[in-house]
């Protein structure tokens, strides 16, 4: 295979990157911004090698702890569970909340092949459960996938004696937290219920 | 700014990718494909590393000449002119010519800010007034931009004492090579006109 042929087919684990923009991004690159294909190649490179999963709140960082779980001027009893970094990222910005976080990365759905197991909670049951959490908030997507998370991954915080909230349905119905407009947010996290 | 901030931008190199889907890409990548991640970076610097312009039809290669213009099987008193190496793929795709190419690598677009010196069309002109090269066929889109091409490429070989022709408009109008069956295609090349 051509070194042409490689690097399109390599294009191609991107998401939503089919043949054809496969084609158009290698001549792009080769052609109109070798620059910045040296600077993706690098950053990918570096990405790999330096970014991990904080220890304790599964975010992406290049510490073995990330600086959020560090900062003691949050309120450690409180746990917030979301699906992704970028619904971490919705939380802040609506200041509504100075707890912790746990990040899923990712969701319960069958269809991709996703259940419990390749979510690894146990991750988040020895984070949940390490005496000082007093309750978990459960800020999944309020999609079919990030209910059947939010249930799931209530029942089994419950189980092992957690408070466990609910952020309010306040987030549109099939409506996802990063398309959703700050206020709505913030007013769904005041209105959290009992799970 | 972070590694993950910085492999975020560096994806917005990819043409069509802004700022929600480079984030998407950077989770996938770093969740669920880092293999993929690792191959693509390698690919990409493999590809600037090595892959250059060939010499004569100025298409990418590995070689300093490539394999179509070193293949003495073909015809080199004809040189059809082609906008990209995709469309240099359909007219072989065809089989209706046996000559050789040469790719402009883009096209005329004032409004992109190409001009005929951006094409570098010396290298053309070197190229087409070789003493072998009978006659030039233009095989540019039959776009706007593609026809400005044609013309303003024919009009400077023919000065230079050269038989020039253009594929026949059997190109839809406004059309592309890519998006064209092949059949007419053919035809519009078989019923190609002096220009
Ligand atoms: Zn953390
Ligand atoms: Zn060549």
């Amino acid at each position: 295979m051509s070194l042409l042929d490689s690097l399109t087919e390599a294009l191609r684990v991107l998401p939503g990157v089919g043949p054809k923009s496969a084609q158009r991004m290698v001549y792009h690159l080769l052609q109109r911004n070798r620059e910045g294909a040296a600077r993706l190649s690098a950053a990918l490179a570096s990405a790999l090698a330096d970014i991990r999963h904080c220890g304790r709140c599964n975010n992406f960082t290049e510490a073995e702890i990330c600086e959020r779980c560090l900062n003691l001027a949050r309120d450690a009893s409180q746990l917030c569970v979301v699906e992704m970094p970028s619904d971490l990222a919705v939380m802040e910005s609506t200041h509504a909340y100075r707890g912790l976080y746990y990040v899923l990365m990712g969701r319960i759905s069958p269809l991709d092949g996703i259940g419990p197991r390749e979510l690894k909670l146990d991750k988040l049951i020895a984070r949940a459960t390490d005496g000082t959490v007093q309750e978990v908030i459960l800020a999944t997507n309020f999609t079919n996938e990030g209910e059947a998370t939010a249930h799931y991954v209530g029942e089994m915080l419950r189980t092992r004696g957690l408070k466990v909230s609910r952020i309010a349905r306040g987030v549109p119905v099939g409506g996802e937290l990063e398309h959703t407009d700050l206020g709505t947010v913030a007013q769904a996290f005041v209105e959290r219920r009992g799970w």
